[in-house]
């Protein structure tokens, strides 16, 4: 690995991830039944979409960089149909990803890895984009409720 | 500082950055000048609205930092009229945000400072923060985008 000094350690880090998706899941609860499955503006996904982006990320990803298994991307549909499905789902990949991270050493951040078969990076970056791409959809979730007249989350509380 | 072995350096974390900011540069580009300043869905800001959030917090938060001020967050509307003017703004920021992140020690990051006087946290802490903000902000304009018909850029490219 990178040798010079580093600025966030790995439990931080894991922190900062599970913040965000606490968050992430006060969206989907905000979110009406039917709202969460229907609801899109200008052509875009819906939220119920977007959630099985993550779920399609999230543990899967960190399970298969652990594993070095270049296994492809897969949205799963099955045992999903409501938005307290989403939810139990959502709390069970919590509990995968941090049976993963802990199985990350300090050594393999740094290391390539070639994500879903396509996304050819050092798993830190890996790592970064699913946050980033969490808060990104997220953030269209937020609009979502606004203009359904809801009120969302603090995006400061985590 | 922390001494546990850590997964990001700070030249990662500033490219990092300014590739989101390179993102969020080409959204402002992508709105015409009028829904730039006027649109919005659900009573939310306008997409200019929210780059000055941005504009107010990146370049002054770090400048900020680095010399440890609790100056209180403030928008500015001076010069900044037309989407050119932001743009021009934005650069300038991109800029700052370089000089002032050269002036940052490795020391700094897991040190706690009170920015704009009230976010009390360790400095990585507020600069992931201020990235998040960003990611969170942007997405939203990529729904107004969306609404108006128009393509927004690729997410991934930075």
């Amino acid at each position: 690995m990178n040798t010079i000094a580093q600025v966030i350690s790995p439990e931080d880090l894991l922190k900062h991830w599970q913040g965000h998706r606490n968050l992430t899941r006060r969206v989907i609860e905000a979110f009406p039944e039917k709202e969460f499955f229907e609801f899109s503006i200008g052509g875009m996904r819906s939220f119920s979409a977007l959630t099985s982006e993550l779920l399609a990320i999230g543990g899967p990803a960190l399970k298969a960089i652990v594993e070095r298994k270049e296994r492809p991307y897969q949205e799963s549909s099955e045992n999903v149909e409501s938005k307290s499905d989403y939810l139990k789902k959502w709390d069970e990949e919590t509990d995968e990803i941090n049976k993963y991270w802990s199985k990350l050493t300090i050594g393999d951040f740094s290391q390539t890895f070639n994500l879903f078969g396509q996304y050819n990076s050092p798993i830190v970056e890996n790592i970064l984009y699913f946050i980033d791409n969490e808060i990104h959809h997220r953030g269209q979730g937020y609009v979502y409720l606004r203009a359904l007249g809801i009120e969302p989350p603090h995006f400061w509380e985590r």
